[in-house]
């Protein structure tokens, strides 16, 4: 088999001409000759990419403002591209899915510890993240986790877990020994991986880093494009929970984007205002580098994400102020939940943010939109944002004084405070209506902020609380 | 300051080259010299725009078929394009938003009575559209205004109201005193403007005008193909209430548009069926003058947009004609409610528009369809249609005398007939089930009027109501 | 009349340009005379299809691989291209809706039987798709037809059917005498038609054939590209019992789809893996012939469908096997009810295929899988997938035994199994929930599978259930 393979890259390395550029390693070359015949879909995307095209000395030799490459590779020769060997085979060692392969000490999951290599600031970034801390913010808090394993009964298992909340947070990739599988190229060992088949946000890798970059940037083109456009966000921000995306879509933003998003460029570094976009996208308002037409820088890019935001509108149970660390599991609240809040709304305010950090993140949000809105819009935009805040966490609040009563009649029990009927309403309350009335006031999300997951709701499961509560007690 | 600002135009009036066309006025051109520094977004989207190409002379001077623009402005230099100055000026007397801006009295707000300088026509039309009124229609009628102080209990306020209903229907903006902001260009007085950040169809507008033109057209390229995209009505009718948009995208038109709408001409005026689009949007059929490919009128422009409607299929509470008069502020049924329907389902035919102009309504849409469709498919599409309106109609009648009883048993109280959790079913029986199958029915929604929304709740929400109020009597 | 006609349609031989290439056929070419004015959009989206373009000799003489025509038709002439007339006038003694229109024998509903005279592989493929027989399925098994007309109570009639389920079903066309309509043109016999105004995939057409080729590939194009984009299968697959479109929108190869499906080529046949299409749509990995960039055969095409699917994930009730014939009806339980599972989840195997079946047709699937993702991806992917075929399937159950309860105590009757409140809620656990959980692990579909109609309301559904039937047990 070994010696096939050998043979075979190097009939390759002598005759194939589409993919013979001095600039491919010898040894991406080698998986190549295979990998274009077994993996046809994954060769050509990466031949699409930039990583195909651009050589590491390239790269690094761009000016500030449209380089990509902020750390200096360790790899000797800078005359190549990045191809699949670069990645697939750096550092096997702290690599556990490393394992032979056709002579190679290849790796199945990169990681961004090996993207790192080169886009050190990014993975840096990202780890001040929430999203890096998906995996762990969740099972390691044990009300969050008692929040998913009641929703997977009668039935919870790791499985599901993976398929169900995990699919977005990321799975734990574990190898469980090898096993010999049939392949085009004959018999052929690889690892077994537990938790595989997964992209999430903070997955945890076999070399025990967090986070999958294929997230936003897909196999094998790693697409800035792609991420820059809000399909990528919709992947895991289209539920009730974080409707983002639907709410963009029906905002003046998104109507812009849909309709003349085909005009737009999505590939320009840096990304001019009102040039290579006429509207902004979720990447625009959050994560990249914004200058105007004469390059002055607007905002900073930022794969940290929340450095704009100073509310998490995401209500845990109530909308409050961005934590300050990415690794949220060490929060407390007075009665001893790992919650941001009180169960009665109020801030837990030592593991949050602060004003004057409220104030500078809002401010560098305002910047993006005044390039666009004047003073008067913006400034009126943000005071109907805070009403929406205030008031939406005392329609939580509403909910929970019900949820109380309940539990203190007796007709609920709060041992766990999620898998009874009731409390699965009050859950919606703050994790459906609340945030979904939040995104909608955030972005101009009309009826999302009404009808359709809103208010309306909002009210509504008030009213069907009371009346729930009233059911169990008749006659107890 | 202001010496500053005048020198900066008087530079870019001899230096800019980008700007320096003779056709921009003198006045928009200082606007343009700072703005294009502190809203660069703004400026390149007007760029682009027809109102930066084309001067006054030859927008008068096309054909009677492709001419948009319908009255005969009052501005003097015709050889101009329309620039900022020339709608931020207008009629500075009758803005109560106007203020003193380096040396213009400019108003921010831009309303339909300044659009109809040059189109007359369109702000005459959608005056008779009910959109037009529809902040007064829903807040000045004390019953649908009670929806919404009940949707916004336990905390209603106008902050919420407009971040609410009013983000689709539009605010009241008003003036209220003047403050002192920091810019880029130093400090600055702006006027402070409630219900602002609002492009509302029905906002009231600093002038006493109704509406925003920028609801369909955005700033500031007040692009025609745009409002032609489907986009643009998803702002406001994505809802479970008015789900046209959603409807529109499963159905057969919608799917041909998102398809191949890449190839279609959303530019061209008159708009030609079969040459510039393929499957109608919204507008097409709602909206646009139509030719066929001898430029013979299929149908004229309207931005009425219900003179090709025959029924209000938007129940209040049940389906019905359309009203005569935008204004249903009048409408009282013999219950004495602000209903164009009794609560019983009786048409309140004196407001409403007779057989005879629905008849011409209903031609006028059939005149559309058979462009593509022949006779058979048109009519029995409509009376599959007509028999939704009438079926829809008897389902909300039966959820009617489920609440009626629990009236009249004492369980709910019609005081107001929004805020139980029965009353609530039984406006989501109306204003989602009952709309969406009629929605569906009208354009070929499929699932909308079955499961997604659709018939399938129609009917389940009965069975709900029915046991509700089982459970609301037993051991009263 | 029809001297004016026959004068049109000489005119038009010999003057009209545009139309007049030999290519078309005399009848087809008097057939536009006159539809090009009065029904310019069919006319002109003909225009731009294939068959318009290609003569019979030309389709015929394409090699194996990007051939689409499969039999030998019986038309004389072989240098025209397809037309109106080879279409509608085509056996005109099978078709109960031909008439005579100017002279033609003319039928308004173009048959699959009429397709097959040129495509008769696909229409035989389509004969063991389930959905050819989606009108009789549904129809013809007394228990699911229990369904729609519960589901459309209190006012169930032949229209409602028509225009909710049979709307994509499918509905049974009809001829209805004759009646004279004012065209254009001038008065006009055309037949009346019941059930018109339908594209389901399942229809009954008046020559007793089955389906509607245009559910897919839309007048008068009859584009494959449409066809092959997801707006297609979005008409019948986006609501909450069959979310395939929703959930292939949020996953990866949606995202990929959305942002760069511009740059694919949809046009292509063979269809080819990385070159023609970077992510699958629908149709890549249900229907299409792909090829490798070798031109070796990955999959054939197939109209089947359910060729490369093992499990029919849409329960009824339970996910199970999928069924040996297109033909449901004549599956009966041990219970005596028409399902393919017992009501506690065993499936009715002799009706279903065998696991050897399945194992057949999962590969044909996983070699797609593999043209883009290695073993371990693909191995690990169904690993989860089946868990979460057991799990749901588990998860039915439970809801099962509480509806069980419900009859046994005698809240509730079983002699209609869909029409109360709690079996609604029953419905939904399958329906719904199971089928959304499904959908989502099948592609990836994220929040479809948690909290978007997902795994969150399998057990809220559940706990929902066991509180309602407290609520009816109380105090019976």
């Amino acid at each position: 088999m070994y010696v096939i393979i050998k043979i075979l890259g190097f009939l390759f390395l002598f005759y194939n001409i589409s993919f013979a550029q001095s600039s491919i390693s010898s040894e991406s070359q080698i998986c190549i000759s295979c990998h274009e015949m077994v993996t046809p879909g994954i060769v050509k995307d990466w031949k699409v990419g930039v990583h195909s095209k651009i050589t590491l000395k390239e790269a690094l030799s761009k000016d500030s403002l449209s380089r990509k490459v902020n750390s200096s590779p360790s790899f000797k020769n800078r005359d190549i591209v990045i191809g699949c060997a670069e990645c697939h085979t750096l550092n096997p060692e702290s690599h556990k899915d490393t394992f032979d392969h056709n002579g190679f000490k290849v790796h199945i999951v990169v990681s961004p510890k090996d993207c790192a290599v080169c886009h050190s600031k990014e993975v840096e970034e990202y780890d001040k993240n929430l999203m890096s801390k998906a995996y762990t913010n969740l099972k390691d808090n044990p009300l969050y986790y008692k929040l998913v394993k009641s929703s997977l009964e009668p039935n919870p298992n790791i499985l599901s877990e993976n398929d169900a909340c995990l699919a977005c947070h990321g799975t734990k990739v574990e190898v469980k020994g090898e096993e010999i599988r049939n392949t085009q190229m004959g018999e052929m060992k690889f690892p077994i991986l537990l938790g595989w088949a997964n992209n999430g946000v903070g997955r945890i890798n076999p070399d025990d880093s967090k986070g999958a970059c294929t997230s936003c940037h897909p196999r094998h083109s790693f697409s800035m494009e792609i991420a820059r456009k809000p399909y990528t966000c919709s992947q895991c921000h289209k539920g009730p929970d974080v409707p983002a995306y639907k709410v963009y879509m029906v905002s003046k933003h998104g109507n812009i984007y849909s309709s003349k998003g085909a005009e737009m460029n999505f590939n320009n570094t840096p990304w001019k205002v009102g040039e290579d976009f006429k509207a902004p996208t979720c990447a625009v308002c959050h994560v990249s580098l914004l200058v105007d037409s004469n390059n002055n820088v607007i905002v900073e890019r930022t794969h940290q994400m929340n450095d704009r935001l100073s509310w998490r509108i995401f209500g845990l149970i109530y909308a409050h102020p961005h934590p300050k660390d990415s690794d949220t599991t060490k929060i407390k609240n007075k009665a001893g939940l790992p919650l941001p809040t009180e169960l009665t709304g109020e801030f837990v305010k030592e593991f949050l943010i602060d004003e004057k950090e409220m104030e500078k993140r809002e401010n560098k949000m305002k910047s993006i939109c005044m390039t666009c809105h004047t003073s008067s819009w913006v400034e009126a935009h943000f005071v109907k944002f805070h009403n929406t805040i205030k008031t939406t966490n005392e329609q939580t609040l509403e909910a929970t004084k019900i949820l109380l009563e309940a539990w203190k009649k007796g007709v609920a029990n709060a041992s766990c405070i999620f898998d009874e009927a009731i409390e699965k309403m009050w859950v919606e309350q703050w994790l459906f209506y609340a945030n979904s009335v939040r995104f909608a006031s955030a972005m101009g999300g009309a009826d999302y902020g009404v009808f359709e997951m809103g208010r309306w709701y909002l009210n509504k499961n008030i009213q069907n609380m009371k009346d729930w509560l009233l059911f169990l007690l008749k006659k107890k």
